[in-house]
């Protein structure tokens, strides 16, 4: 009998729009609790700007701490391109096709709005 | 008699270095509260890369999340950075002298950090 | 009555947009031979740039010229800004008034641009 | 007697360092003549940029002209990139192994040098 794992493939279907995406692990997975890590230090990085306001600190100082966060979001962005390239990326291109492209016409539209934000 | 003015001097010098900072409220300190919300929503922002990576969610999707975090950052920023132009360098520069040309130096230095960060 | 006060500000208005801009002087003339001198070189990279495309040059390095340049731009611009802050606003800022709000508000703009360029 | 140009090869080592780079065309070069226009009006906004310095004119004015300039290089790049993905980086890994990782780290490392220019 087939009745067995009926939602298997609707629960991948809603999981993956336009793009077929790859099955964890991806780029990043290996690396998943230094990523965790970083996220938390910035997570900290924004609770203490919410500190700074709330106890009038100056301008100045607010302005320098959110650089520097801004900074951790971009190396953190970088990374996890990095990753992504090397590995969804040359993955899908070791294969050709059309996947291939649309993987490039993916990573392509990230960078872009990695440098514009 | 009022000569003396004795530590508040002193105590003042302590809190605040390099430049004489303006005691509160400062420029943002009448909209603190509208700061604090986006901040807030920031740290949400941050909170969600996180569970999307340990989530093993796809690279690209991380990715525009963090674009539209640094974006987030990026806007705080530049209102952060409007009411401090408007408020303590306005101000000072009212009273002219050295300590103008100095809240001038420091909001350039400030501009050039964003700009690069 | 108040039917006077007649093409004066009309014709001021029609001479300076929106805001009136000081004189020359800028806050960049004393250091206008340095600053054409970078813009020049700033072109000198662009028609580097060019000869490169025309000579088949591969695309990293054409793309490495092309962030020494963008950096050489924003270099350039946040110096021409200082000068701006340092001239212009302070000075419009000593009279006070309408006039030193309108030009922070443009030079925050002009970061705004700058940031997000 | 030089006729031999016995040098040849040695200046082609020269030009190329590190990786082995695809000998022409490049993923630009179906669109070198739009590169170029493209590269000449960017030449022509610096020009316009010398020309504004030499006037005199306003700094905000100068200042929104550098943004499109900064603006013009970026998309030119994000172009470039884009071409050197789908032409250089898929042929390599259409091949595999160590090539393929190379170009990888090396579009990596021009992406981060644009996002921190």
């Amino acid at each position: 009998m087939t009745t067995s794992r009926p939602e298997a493939p609707s629960a991948k279907a809603l999981a993956t729009q336009e793009l077929p995406k790859p099955a964890p692990p991806h780029g990043y997975t290996a690396r998943k609790d230094e990523h965790l890590k970083r996220l938390r230090r910035i997570e900290g990085q924004i609770r203490g700007l919410q500190r700074m306001i709330d106890e009038d600190q100056y301008c100045i100082d607010i302005l320098t701490q959110v650089s520097a966060a801004t900074s951790a979001l971009k190396s953190f962005s970088l990374e996890l391109l990095d990753e992504h390239l090397n590995h969804c990326v040359l993955h899908a291109a070791e294969h050709g096709g059309q996947e291939a492209v649309l993987k490039v016409q993916e990573a392509s539209a990230a960078v872009a709005r990695l440098v514009r934000s």
